[in-house]
């Protein structure tokens, strides 16, 4: 059997691995378009800020990891369109630009999704850069080191915005973050929004709200951002306004796609087409808890969707269970996190619900190192069944929304999670957890 | 409706104040022998070492704020006798020794524990302390304040055991910790005590194992401590070998205990005895995974049970569900938790389990501040449900640890738990969380 793997970042090489694991006889191709393969593109806005001195370090595992297992990887080789009906692949080697056809038995696309491009006036590639693979960070690398800008512009308030804006002002950098919505990280209920640009702010970082960027304009040998509210200066750009799953190549095939282009997939990993798997960054997921298939392009999901195919080209019976789009984001000195939906998600699924959200003390009141952590939660009004929990604050928020997320796993409702018995002691929380008193709150 | 309390602290003031909210009606009643109620045991310890300044920080509430809630608070009475068919007990002022009686119509016993004393040969009250509550704490922080010792002992490697060598280690106070078991915490697998133990040592702590503590002998002036394997000199001694419930007012009264004396309860918290309820660390409390009634003497047990009391009490449908015997232990730079069983557990109690034990990174491996967190699952080998959870290290321990607490009450196996949604970001965790990585194992 011959499987052919388009893509070699997170889902693409689990699932190359995961299948070499399981079963040593298929023939394993991977088609890369980068010359990077298995790194850690979450990892990539800490490298900019400075804490993890070598790049090498962002890579997971390098390519010859891969071939010594015997799978045969492909780098700069960029699959140009699919046949699904004849089972081909067409291949262009983007060292020769000579192009090939290959066929395949399994074929999985993991081509993950790329930063959308404004394609504004007046934009330039050498000013205006976004921050999607690892090729991006060389090149914004270069232009910190060589250029030493003193300005920064990052439109978009989203997570690669937020730790963008942390990397620069770390490099005593004035950075500016245009976000169109009335506050950054719009996953979150506003209020949460305004929390982080509070501490962005706090840490010298400016944030524009509503602010629409209409263009770029050069003069004089000076750089301007164009906005809906005037003018900035800056030295760079970096567009950070979301992804668009990468599907171009798929043209002419009938494949089952969400409104964004996602590749839609079952609880298999399956597309619409015969014998093609999709994972990662460019199919979609199932919400657990809106009940239907969203775009949620996150690093878990790509490592476990990718296992998932292999396992099913393996002839195992592997479901992915869906997802709760948890997430959490470090702002500066603060800690952001959600799992599960907001209010609004809620009501714009039709989910009749209600929110709590409290501020607790993180450890005993009398503890050196306690602060307020902010916990919402919002359930189901007819069933007080947990829908979701966003926080704020710093200490211990990441592994609190976990327990969160045990939670919705588990289809709790408020009363069952509210007696769970966590453990206590001054040094980590009050005797009551945040997340206990907030669901405590709930009658 | 007269509703009268035995006890002062977590338990007994929780049930107090939660009735007092719920129902402004009953005439309540506090009797406590000390002079202190409602404060935080747990953190006596850190008291002693030093971080938290005033004795004051930690009262949770003082006794003004209960009388302006009109319940009536004595201190420093003691409850002497219950005559159960009469509804009635005995009480002495402890202040001028004259006793009373007062009827009750409901009945809380919410005495606690108190330290076991070895009552060893040549023990001496001068220099051989327990570390129960504050008359205690501020026992030892007289001794230390007023005679600068240079050397404790302290026998038994629980929690205030191993707390307290750090808050000595603190001090600067050479301290060394007699342990009667292989390890130390015996309530985690020995290779957790021994990791907790290395801790230890590496901050100059020293672990006697297997030492058991024969008597003390005071020779020229100098105090020795006497063990099946020699003596040590030392300056003062901390006996903290476990507690043995308050119950000896209780003589003559026909109520249902546990081997050890906790008194049992069922969910609602009712004794064996018509209208007498029992909370915090006098009472038992049901197990989840054992399935049976056992002590586990926690200030969370203590704050939630004394709840579930005041409800009953109010006319509510309150239940109790039960503890997993969750804790979480600093051991100066690092933290030891658990959750549910460990395997020693399982076997005694007739349970077929299996475990699978891991060591993984806290954060993403090329993130700062990483280290290796150590996870053991306990898992029922038939079905594969999981049963308890151990970790070691520091980074985000604590939270994790209630992570696998939801796991645990939710009944969850170790398929369903392995696939949960946690969220991840570098900072935070690597993509497969600790708790996951280690639940992977499970085949």
């Amino acid at each position: 059997m011959r499987v052919i793997i388009i893509g070699g970042d997170a889902a693409g090489m689990s699932a190359a691995s995961k299948l070499r694991r399981l079963d040593e006889k298929p023939e394993i191709f991977v088609f890369e378009r980068s010359k990077d393969v298995s790194y850690s593109a979450c990892g990539m806005p800490y490298h900019i800020k400075g804490g993890i001195e070598k790049e090498a370090s962002l890579y997971v595992r390098k390519p010859e990891d891969f071939t010594k297992k015997n799978i045969r990887m492909h780098l700069h080789h960029e699959v140009t369109a699919l046949a699904a009906k004849k089972r081909e692949i067409t291949v262009k080697d983007l060292s020769n630009m000579k192009t090939s056809t290959h066929a395949y038995d399994r074929l999985v696309i993991a081509t993950g999704a790329d930063g959308i491009r404004l394609d504004l006036p007046g934009t330039d590639k050498k000013r205006v850069l976004t921050f999607n693979d690892m090729e991006d960070m060389r090149r914004l690398k270069r232009l910190l080191e060589e250029e030493k800008p003193k300005r920064a512009v990052i439109v978009g308030g989203g997570f690669i915005g937020v730790e963008l804006a942390e990397a620069f002002r770390g490099r005593g950098i004035e950075t500016t973050i245009h976000e169109r919505e009335a506050e950054i990280l719009p996953q979150l209920d506003a209020d949460f929004g305004k929390d982080a640009r509070k501490e962005i702010e706090r840490h010298g970082g400016n944030v524009a709200r509503g602010s629409v960027v209409k263009g770029y304009e050069e003069k004089d040998g000076r750089f301007f951002v164009l906005t809906n509210a005037g003018e900035e200066e800056t030295d760079f750009v970096i567009e950070a306004v979301g992804v668009k799953p990468n599907t171009g190549f798929l043209a002419g095939n009938d494949l089952d796609c969400l409104p964004n282009g996602a590749i839609r997939v079952n609880d298999a990993m399956e597309t619409s087409l015969p014998s093609v798997f999709a994972a990662g960054d460019v199919a979609s997921v199932y919400h657990r808890i809106l009940e239907r298939d969203v775009h949620i392009p996150l690093g878990t999901h790509a490592n476990k969707t990718g296992r998932i195919v292999a396992e099913r080209i393996a002839g195992r019976a592997a479901h992915f269970p869906g997802v709760l789009g948890s997430f959490v984001v470090k702002i500066f000195d603060k800690t952001a996190a959600k799992t599960g939906i907001t209010l609004k998600e809620a009501e714009a699924a039709g989910i009749g619900a209600e929110s709590v959200t409290i501020e607790a003390p993180s450890r005993a009141g009398y503890y050196p190192g306690v602060e307020k952590i902010k916990v919402r939660i919002v359930y189901r009004r007819k069933d007080k069944r947990l829908l979701g929990f966003q926080l704020f604050g710093a200490d211990g928020v990441a592994q609190r929304l976990n327990a969160a997320a045990v939670a919705l796993w588990a289809k709790m409702d408020a009363a069952t999670f509210r007696q769970t018995d966590f453990a206590y002691a001054p040094p980590f929380s009050p005797v009551y957890d945040p997340l206990l008193i907030c669901a405590n709150q709930i009658k």
